[in-house]
């Protein structure tokens, strides 16, 4: 181990987990620790304080570790300088570029510590005019200053790693008597309420289960009332909820199994050549060709939305991006202002969605299937807390809490 | 081939693909087939009639073919007379003892055709004063007269294999407007009262999530209002329910998973000895110590319950049969006048109550892992009806449309 | 019902369940039938005859059920010539276009019966210089002449329709003595060999599982013993297996779950920069940069493979398509010569590829996770046979039967 | 808090998460806690030391999160004497019984520390004749002393907690050139061969996906091969193979999901009544009814093997348990001397196995569902390692690792 640096730590360490999680890095990357002091909180309520000697083999693999444990938001004692260098390439970092996290991070340039504009994982770091943002491999140009190594750069933990989590916990007074489901659906809603308050924007991302599960209504209630600012979705969804507007759903819709057989018929295809024909949902909205469902919605209250294709799309409609680097720079465009996401039931747009949040939005992902709530849980939006429940009856409650009236006829 | 029959069938042999599975199975017994004669309803109103002449290598087969079809409703042309034997005896039937189907059967004695007492399959018929009951091989006592081979039996095909799951479809028209959950559970709210009104009985065979998601309060709204006339289930359902009338649920439910953490604590044991203590559920009720949830609600209403244990059981409870064969016998005592089954959240006391129902009585099964709907319907219960989704949810919902008041605190 | 039709069908109608299935959806399209004539094979390995009248309520709908009643093979008595429209703008087909199923299909014009070219459902035929062939809707060109409507068109039905399914079916007399996982294995390495001996491809489509489950050895393995022709996969498998070739799996591999965890470390970002470095995955194998693994073991073979990125993408590596149209183009253009295809871990790329493959081309589809395989036969790859099994294990297993030497280490 | 002790523990608490739990449990309980102070192992090697004051609202409920808190082998600092009383009737313990872990435990008697004969968790402790004894309250009869309340009762601390997991990882410098799959499987033969040298017993808990997955070949030769020492079952393990060994799997296995179907024909219950007139599963053998598969096996090889039924079964099987007490008992009268316990494919008798093994027997359980695994751990048995793969697959695999010679017919 012939490279080492110390690190500390601040903070709920002990019944947060945090500092088992930050040594059991240190062992996975191949490296070595010392505790050199810990200061244990006395009462849950104390903060405790940690200074750690890291060690690992070489000093590539010791920046790497840095860069690591920057995401449990324990950082150097002695940062120094922001170490930075030009990039050679368009879409090329240099070799030892600093490889981001999503959680609030300060940059040392000179004599101050300067924000990183709206933090997102697995970028690199440009700096121009004093201003440090992140940047996807892609976009990196030539010439652009990029900061490199571990040092001079510094995350600061959120107050509790799972706070998000706990904000939707029961109170262990109120459960008796109370039904617990209809209790987080108020919770939710009330988020979404103090959310909207507050000026911020709500963000949605969907998969065709919303549409398959009976819940445009609900959906449309919800766009309606105001509580979607903008919705991230693929192909599916918007052509699903187009063909059912455009010619019914007189096939049904498969109960058992919570979806619609997509195949099953030439429907969602033909609805596809129309929009295209019309040349974009919002033209088939003004030709009166398209007249209900959720797309409608967004259309009529001027809602933002983003579509991005897939290998998998039929047609796909005008308003999707085939790109998808185009498609993720326009779901980045609209990310500013969002102080809520939710996410039902996809799981490729969901994750998508969860590698560029930061991690200080709250984000709630909904779905019936356990293995989509864990997944990007497991991704590193941490933040994120999962509900496993039946997409219909869970936006159908929503509805019914955010708009009154819903549900009474 | 050495040994063939003549058989006949007649119905919605087409659209129901009735006569295609009946095909299948000859050839997956090993057997052969020849069409003498299809007499084909023209319109999709109109009933078809079909005579087959099915070959198998020896009689033994012939025999073991003859009974598998007739879960198709198809019978001999010429069924004869049954063949009697006696059991030698307790607890073994003759070697070629038929073999029951859950569906409508008749059996020749004589001069008349008998009707058997609740079919149950996988049973064999005892004869006894000119009744014909199905008996489980473990109940079959030495000298009780056992029909054998598959002569002189004959099932009567329900109207249509799939009337069922068409009884919840969604007409076309209704669906544009409307939000097909809601519609669900009213469907199912709707068959509930019609059988309340036609004096039968609702089964309820339920697991421990009902109460790790939250739905007791629910599930006690519907006890007290008359929609559960007995209540099928096993230890964990009990305990869990009783665990939190006794203790609070302030461990919390883990909301992510739908479920709780079983062995987290030492609460289920305590909960269990305390009942032990009283006695039994009843006497726990009467003594004061159990005061809430849905144990005490059904033994308030004096609603019936039966408890059957498993292997996997701490405790049990002093009301749980710990002796399988027991348990199975206090379930069929209930079945009697039982006009609609509902299974949620259970796989293991789905199964074992399937297994006993006729198929004429209609029977949903409500879960959010998809293996446990399609697993009954797999293992022979092809009226059931499965439905994908929140059991909390559903719960809480169906309580809402058959209780008022309910959920509008 | 003011419109009908009457069509006719030849084959193993009754024991394939093929004319349970058309009645099923005569009705499920709100139309309505008349069986006028029903030969049934008497035996069966005879076939069947079936002609039936058919009825909607207008032209249109009843246009829209007879191509739906195609993908069963069952076509117009009297078809009549193809009715063909120009296309009058870019990537829109006529209203009424005649929308394809995967089946083989043949368009009457003239006197002829011309033979589509490379079926592919939910394209429309597009006739040029007497040839008809199927184009996506985004590829159709102004002034085009597309075939519209049913009219002039017939589907021609493979032999039966679960032949597929019964090439890998166990012999009843085989079975006893053997063990079916080895037993399977060797019937799709048969397979493969036939194949290759036909001078037909085996086409791959292989999500990163193929890596984390540490079957890269075996993947090597296959493709260099040559039976791998060309693979379909999108970044993630690339680059999990480029990153385990540059760092190592020090990280270890999640045994329990199968998978690794993806944003757990940066060294996957990292590993796609250097990529993007030298400019393509085959530089990178030239300039001695990357020296193992399954993308080096393609290009050191030469054989073909196609990237086609997502929504969710990191980077993403330079050889990913970033266009999904471009990359579907890509993926058609490999297509030619497939006479074999299966399908490892992958739900995204296995449904567009299922999208794209004629009927005709038997396809394997294995994955851990029962959901995958049953959704791609439900999307209409009704030729699809589904192995639920362990990845690893499975391509162990199967280059043990392939590749001379594997495994004996 | 008016109640409150002081807790003692040493051992790797920082980087195994131990300490963190502890915490997290004092605050889920309702208490509280400060940390008296913290003595923390410098290097990964070092073991660290903690006293923590623990508070409670009341006595019941600080004596309640003592014996949580044991759970992760933290103690009273000065635990004093154990307290005994007299359970008042059988099958009921003391209200404030001490309510056992599955960790090593001793008992303070006198001036000696008792420890525990076989741990078992949520038991009672009884002292007879100075030592002390888990017994389920099922099985305590009046008049025994039990152990009551927290205090004198001491956890001994696995080494590390998750040990036997570390077991099976790869080391980083193996991988690279190894097949992850392949070398998981030589470990687990490697452990299995470890144990028979060192006479500890095999204990295999199976599931009916034994036989429906082929691999009962590779079962029969692993029994003959010696390793298995001990089979926990159900009625439809043994059903199954005794239905394949009697009549054939003519009718085929389900390769896509599998299983077989259990209803779909009438073999099982006809081979259930085969083996009721022979009287035992070992009376078939002898009599020559029983000449192949699994049971044959065991019974030839002498090999132990428990029955257990549940509420599900038809017949059931004449050696079967169908009273689960008794079931229990029998399977706890096998355990002593087990060295190394595998579960495969079976989620019922899994739970109840993990529920009696004490934490200090490596366990391994091998399941294509990932909620088996998952939901064995989340039980208690903290000591599993899971394995999510192919039954078939597996079984084949260890089966060619220990038995020369098999597969390679």
């Amino acid at each position: 181990m012939s490279a080492s640096e110390v690190l500390e730590t601040r903070g709920h360490l002990m019944d947060s987990g945090v500092l088992a999680r930050v040594l059991d890095d240190v062992l996975a990357y191949g490296g070595d620790y010392r505790i050199d002091r810990l200061d244990v909180g006395r009462a849950h309520d104390d903060e405790s304080y940690a200074r750690i000697e890291v060690s690992a083999a070489d000093d590539e693999s010791l920046a790497r570790l840095l860069m690591r444990l920057q995401t449990h938001g324990i950082n150097l004692v002695d940062p120094g300088q922001a170490l930075l260098r030009e990039a050679e390439q368009d879409g090329v970092f240099p070799d030892d570029f600093y490889s981001t996290t999503n959680l609030e991070t300060v940059v040392r340039l000179g004599a101050a510590w300067v924000p990183v504009e709206h933090p997102e994982m697995d970028c690199g770091l440009v700096v121009e005019d004093g201003r440090v943002r992140t940047v996807p491999v892609s976009d990196v140009r030539a010439g652009q200053s990029v900061v490199c190594g571990a040092r001079g750069v510094k995350v600061v933990l959120p107050l509790r790693e799972h706070s998000a989590e706990e904000r939707f916990e029961f109170m262990s007074s109120s459960v008796s008597s109370e039904k617990p489901q209809s209790l987080l659906l108020r919770q939710i809603a009330q988020q979404m309420r103090e959310v909207k308050v507050e000026g911020g924007k709500i963000l949605w991302v969907g998969g065709p289960a919303v549409v398959h599960t009976g819940a445009a209504p609900a959906m449309v209630a919800l766009v309606e009332a105001g509580y979607v600012d903008v919705l991230f979705a693929g192909n599916a969804l918007a052509t699903h909820d187009i063909e059912a507007s455009l010619y019914g759903t007189s096939l049904g819709v498969d109960l058992a199994a919570g979806k619609g057989v997509e195949h099953g018929h030439e429907h969602h295809i033909r609805a596809i050549n129309q929009i295209r024909k019309a040349g974009s949902i919002a033209a088939a909205v003004e030709q009166g060709v398209l007249t209900s469902g959720v797309m409608h919605a967004l259309v009529r209250q001027g809602t933002s939305f983003v579509l991005v294709g897939s290998v998998r799309d039929d047609g796909p409609l005008p308003d999707v991006h085939t790109d998808v680097l185009d498609g993720q720079r326009a779901m980045r465009a609209e990310l500013p202002g969002v102080g809520f996401a939710i996410m039902v039931a996809t799981m490729l747009h969901s994750i998508a969605t969860g590698n560029m949040l930061p991690a200080s939005i709250p984000l709630v992902c909904v779905d019936i299937n356990p293995a989509t709530v864990t997944k990007l849980a497991d991704r590193g939006s941490a933040q994120a807390v999962g509900i496993v429940t039946d997409i219909g009856l869970f936006l159908e409650g929503l509805a019914r809490e955010l708009v009154p009236g819903f549900g009474s006829s």
